[in-house]
């Protein structure tokens, strides 16, 4: 990825210049990176983005083009841009993994900093966060439709642009696709690639029979036929079988077919029908065209006779909902490490924040299944605790007493003193820690229609903190009236 | 942008070495880029992305980490990879000019050169036309809907990934956006840039007064204040004409507030009385938070007193229609420069392709009124026919006959036999080509509800060509069932 410095909203550069000009210079600032709603109301979301947020911090920098450019739209100062010239992050950040199931106001990422520096880092951290959470969580629910059919994701050619194809690709891997069609991501993050031919190859021969020899020719370990160019039952299906038969009596395995248009259930049902009589029963059939996670769910429902999917627009630009609402938002204020915790209130209630410096803990029971979330403050321990009674933020009269519980933090240091101190996992550990993540978590927060609600509660001392402070801007307001 | 070679999908490789080896290295075809459907039920599409494209090709070439790559996968023959180091594009391409105005079946881009080297161009192609396009598009809707208030993107912390920030900033420019937050885009294109503070800035200060006053005092000249962080009505909009007058009262030009949540009629109706009754009647007042084309339309029919409005997630993201199904389609292969039309059926009409080296031909009336489009053959004239009757494709009895026209073809040259033969104008320009050009089509068309379907038929020749093609792939599929 290349360098992001100037990938920013130009209030972030307009507010540092203000802090810079203003004796602002040193405070600091702890930021909290979290999203309000889980996106297709669904039950759990998946983290990722870390891995490009760390690369993005560490190669922060603002090169000659970036300063003359800022200092050619006349609203800076020279001995503002003078700083940028010698900006680079001295701050702390703590994130929570890439992979791991995440709820609403959850801190994700945990930035702490002169406000200078805090600043400039939001729009950035957003876009990698929220893309790569939104995709994720897409694929983790298309990949739980599928069952064990693998999922291969090939959405390039409908995605957001190419950061979004190749980011698009690598977040679908974290939420446990198989492969994707995308070269660019292949390579650059050791995704596995899969692809065999599309319908022009098809059309380029002179006959589908021909087309089909032709590739069989090419690939004979790895020949998957696209049968549905001119009619998948007449013709695609029957000359695959074909094909299928002349490399196997070669001694090849023959691999299969893929349907991509019609009706899935019916086509795949009589294909297979059509491949098992002609002896071909370990071929299999790949299904695709503009699938997402209701229609796989709904097809395999059906009986569908489908061993693997191709999933591409539905997946790639979260067709559903396009964008996840992560926020970047104030939590605390100070100088010289001593904070001062700050909120922002809003007639929305859904739209206050949590002050102060927080973190993220899971509540296990003895069988390893996660029973809650707690945010608490920072310096807050529940380890030694024999029980514990939490209670919802808004509906405090909805209580549970949790015992016999294991804990585990989730935020991680990531920087300290603006020097990466954490060491990203490969992306095949990142799949499977998350598989295993969710594992830790009951099928009825999994389900993709109307999950049961995973518990997320602020600490009695994080909620009285929060009560306090919304107590005493709503009397400033009422004494800034009178 | 760095070189996107390597952004294709893995079949685009596998096809390629199967040509090579399958003696069909030389072959030559014709594909063409088009969309299907108008997205947001609207009346048009803007085009967009030929920039991206030319750069793409320009700067096609395998480096030696991307051919080691390909090696690594043990799918690729030795002389095969060879041939990709020597790979450069060597055919021809023509395309509507960015910001025309486009409709369903228009080869947007046509290339035509070697199946070996267009088939690569696929992806990376229909991944930036179908992106940009598509925002181009959104844009168009929201600056309508916005009539005379100019409308800033601020989308990036919403897109999906960095290049759709950067990419879509350009594309809502295209559209009639006149500035963007985006501070890299307005680096690379020439965008103007714009904004001013947060909800941070304020909470970081004493009280919203001093914060203000800070930044008064930062950016005297451009001067816009966030007023919600605590209460629009109670705090922001009394301490921002405390302000506003102060820096009156030095001689400088207050220029306003902005309101990022609550319902914007009620709120900038109360702000537009308390500023006037200040005597601030010069200070605008900008509107944002979650606003789309018909959030606009709709605060705007109630009187809402804004006069400029911020839109973020919902443009970047085009998040009721994510994605354009554009697709790149085989429309004749053949050797030596000599032809043969294909095309693809399908059991859905929609999806059966037009055959043949085609072009697009705008027909328009004498005071310039753009009446009809045809899709022709690319050796078919009709400048000079003094009247043309032209019929529905699919409802051929719908009929129409064209007199007094003038006639203009949109498919210009780009690139001859691998040379760049096309200057990209500026994006300026493209955005002013792109308004003037809106304005030869008539309201009913650009209408956001339910617009009137502009004609876009296919001319007799090509109509006739397809009609045989689809009858002669019929007869086979019969004669191989027999």
């Amino acid at each position: 990825m290349e360098n992001l410095t100037m990938l920013t909203d130009l209030y972030q550069l307009t507010m540092m210049q203000g802090y810079f000009v203003n004796g602002y210079r040193n405070k600091e600032a702890v930021f909290d990176v979290f999203f309000r709603s889980i996106p297709f109301n669904g039950g759990y979301a998946l983290a990722a983005g870390l891995e490009q947020v760390i690369e993005f911090i560490e190669n922060l920098r603002f090169k000659e083009d970036d300063l003359a450019y800022l200092k050619g739209l006349n609203i800076f100062q020279e001995d503002f841009i003078e700083e940028l010239r010698n900006f680079r992050f001295t701050g702390d950040i703590d994130a929570v993994q890439e992979g791991t199931p995440v709820f609403p106001y959850e801190p994700l990422i945990r930035v702490k900093g002169r406000i200078f520096e805090t600043q400039l880092l939001e729009t950035a951290i957003l876009n990698l966060v929220n893309f790569e959470t939104l995709i994720a969580t897409k694929a983790s629910r298309v990949v739980t439709a599928a069952g064990k059919g693998p999922v291969m994701e090939f959405g390039l050619r409908r995605a957001q642009g190419p950061d979004a194809g190749v980011l698009g690709a690598r977040a679908a891997f974290i939420g446990g696709c198989q492969s994707t069609s995308n070269v660019l991501a292949g390579k650059r993050y050791g995704i596995p690639v899969s692809g065999t031919q599309a319908h022009s190859w098809i059309q380029c021969f002179p006959s589908e029979l021909e087309a089909f020899r032709a590739y069989a020719r090419t690939f004979p370990d790895n020949c998957l036929l696209l049968v549905d160019t001119y009619s998948a039952l007449e013709s695609g299906v029957p000359n695959a079988i074909k094909v299928g038969l002349e490399l196997e009596a070669e001694g090849y395995h023959f691999q299969g077919i893929r349907l991509d248009s019609g009706d899935l259930t019916y086509l795949s049902q009589e294909a297979r029908r059509m491949l098992d009589e002609a002896g071909l029963k370990k071929a299999i059939i790949v299904g695709s065209n503009d699938l997402d996670e209701e229609t796989i769910f709904s097809i395999r429902a059906q009986g569908a006779k489908i061993n693997a999917w191709g999933v591409g627009t539905h997946l790639i630009t979260s067709k559903d909902s396009p964008s996840l609402g992560g926020v970047y938002k104030l939590a605390a204020e100070g100088e010289q490490g001593v904070f001062h915790p700050r909120l922002k209130v809003s007639e929305n209630i859904s739209k206050i924040t949590n002050p102060g410096i927080k973190k993220i803990v899971r509540f296990y029971n003895r069988s390893g299944k996660a029973m809650a979330d707690l945010i608490a403050l920072d310096d807050e321990d529940f380890s030694d605790r024999k029980s514990l009674t939490i209670f919802d933020p808004i509906q405090t009269w909805k209580r549970k007493t949790l015992t016999n519980f294991q804990t585990r933090e989730l935020l991680l240091p990531i920087f300290r003193a603006g020097k990466r101190v954490y060491e990203p996992p490969a992306l095949q550990e990142i799949q499977e820690y998350s598989r295993q993540e969710l594992n830790s978590f009951w099928d009825e927060v999994k389900r993709l229609a109307n999950p049961h609600t995973y518990i997320v509660d602020l600490s009695s001392k994080l909620f009285e903190l929060k009560q306090e402070l919304l107590l005493a801007i709503h009397n400033e307001i009422k004494d800034n009236k009178n």
